[in-house]
């Protein structure tokens, strides 16, 4: 099957550079000491993961439990939650799946832990539970070093959980002000007696400046398998490294300057990003996408040397991948103009 | 079931809500004389296409192929698909669902209709084209009546196909605007013997001033059904209207003025909408979500005079319903805090 067969809208994932940008990645963190645990929201494959893994990772990162479900279906065996898993129903659901895999959760509150202690008594087969800190996100995570070393306390307390370290989410160019927070929380850890095995940091954002953050001892990029205009802003990569591309068809050309694609926020996703635009189309680089109904993309071709007609076909790379693949059920992966496979998006919409 | 029992996040829909925003919305255009042609992109559920049609409508609206054959396959039998179709595959397609339903799309240039020309060549059953029309909205459509009249001119000189009439998008607030175009418009078409037997227009924004754009004769409405945010902005109704909500849990309270709920991009969906925040917490219409991961919100409790804790749950009403929908492989009908059913969104995910 070809490129030319494929109906659109549709998601193209490029494998060439896929398999060079996870390549890329493990080289930085192998020459860097630092374990790379991928996460899997960006793809929501299991080949993907296991290609990972193949190439180094020592697990994966999963953000929520049916995310989780259905990576530990699709074969993985160790997969990191960096979630606050609450209520009765999640924690049943959470207990079994620490009976398939080898498990790894957060915790930033006394609350979340109380439900992790009473679910979890087996000193045998303990849960490994870290503590999520904000280190300067705005998100989830204690406050300060003494919360994290307070709640570290009660994890370690606890018959059938293990304390497993500290997490955070994302450095964003914030690496000095990261790594002093977790030096600090480190340090209160070890002369509690209780040094953290892992200390979990980092996205793509500041994927190749994880080393700065001297206290990481592991890294949970995601989007760096794909790539999108949100990545290339932040400085990671150029355009011929972006793997993900929604192909699109154009559909009106009501004036000399406009051109209208049957890719709308259904197909492209709305999220701004801080993004001049909704996309890049590939072979003409000078368009802009000024406005995403559900169903159609408006493009300016004002700047355009040459334009697009009706019919033609175009690539599109996104503002955010990871929110496009959770728009498709299947992906295609190809390699050049040929179509390899028909990909199921195994947890596409895995929202609980 | 009582929706204390439903694992968040999930998609709850207030069935006696529904039922009285359709009674209105059927209401006004029973007043005004106008045909109610409801679009289904926002419930994607056809059990409500049908109660609509047991109101009133006359037929309902789709707005890609894919929703269109999933709305066949539900048992709608009068289908409008306001769509440039292009291309082999699809117009195959629209061909098998023409021998299905009684179908009726739309059309903005040459090109497109040189393909249903070719398609549709049975005089016996033609396929009824209707010419979309810019009013101003910036999106699909010709520029000036006398292009309508050209296209016109070529739909009805082709034997397979019929004209049938012009249609336009949005009207949103620019009613006397756009009733001067469809006026003009079916002036020209009038003295070319080519009255157009349906003018098409509106959708939720400016649903009941609809009878201001005179010259229509049906209107498209389709977020009437849930309401959200948006359509509050728009002057639509108030917030006990609203019947789309995400129920979701507070899972973190990392600072005495931070929540963080388990609903982040994926639940709610990013459309900004120009609005300040992403959603209303229908119990604390105080706090505001300033922002959104894919897994989390960030709320800020600042004003609020009490706060959620954590474990309890939220109802929010989101920016855009019909994004929200699209999200969601299933909904809960609920009545008053019982479950009456859980229905599957047939159509979610039919981009092409």
């Amino acid at each position: 099957m070809n490129i030319a067969d494929i109906d659109t809208p549709a998601a193209l994932i490029d494998l060439d550079r896929v398999e060079a940008n996870l390549a890329r990645a493990q080289g930085y963190a192998d020459a860097h000491g630092l374990a790379l645990r991928p996460h899997v929201k960006t793809h929501k494959l299991p080949r993907f993961a296991r290609a990972q893994l193949a190439l180094g990772a020592v697990g994966i990162t999963a953000q929520k439990l049916g995310e989780a479900e259905a990576m530990a279906d699709g074969g993985l065996g160790d997969i990191f939650l960096p979630y606050n898993i609450i209520g009765a129903a999640k924690l049943a659901r959470l207990a079994a799946l620490h009976g398939r895999v080898t498990l790894s959760v957060t915790v930033d509150s006394d609350e979340t832990l109380a439900g992790y202690a009473a679910t979890f008594t087996d000193p045998v087969h303990p849960l490994s539970v870290l503590v999520e800190c904000d280190t300067g996100a705005g998100r989830c995570g204690v406050q300060t070093p003494e919360q994290a070393l307070a709640l570290a306390r009660v994890i370690a307390a606890a018959p059938g959980l293990r304390f497993g370290g500290l997490m955070t989410y994302p450095s964003r160019g914030e690496e000095a002000a990261t790594d002093a927070w977790l030096i600090a929380a480190r340090a209160l850890l070890v002369a509690a007696g209780l040094p953290p095995e892992r200390i979990s940091t980092g996205g793509t954002p500041g994927l190749f400046r994880s080393a700065q953050v001297t206290a990481s001892t592991e890294i949970r990029p995601g989007t760096y398998i794909y790539g999108d205009r949100m990545q290339l802003a932040w400085g990671n990569g150029g355009w011929d490294d972006c793997a993900l591309t929604v192909l699109a068809t154009v559909v009106s050309r009501p004036t000399p300057t406009r051109a209208i694609l049957d890719a709308g926020s259904k197909a492209l996703a709305a999220d701004a990003c801080l993004l001049p635009g909704h996309g890049r189309l590939t072979d003409w680089p000078d368009a802009v996408i000024t406005g995403l109904s559900e169903e159609h993309a408006q493009v300016d071709l004002t700047a355009c040397a040459t334009k697009p007609v009706i019919g033609d076909r175009v690539r599109v790379i996104p503002n955010h991948a990871c929110v496009v693949t959770n728009l498709y059920d299947q992906v295609y992966l190809v390699r050049g103009d040929q179509v390899e496979e028909v990909a199921t998006v195994t947890s596409r919409g895995r929202l609980g």
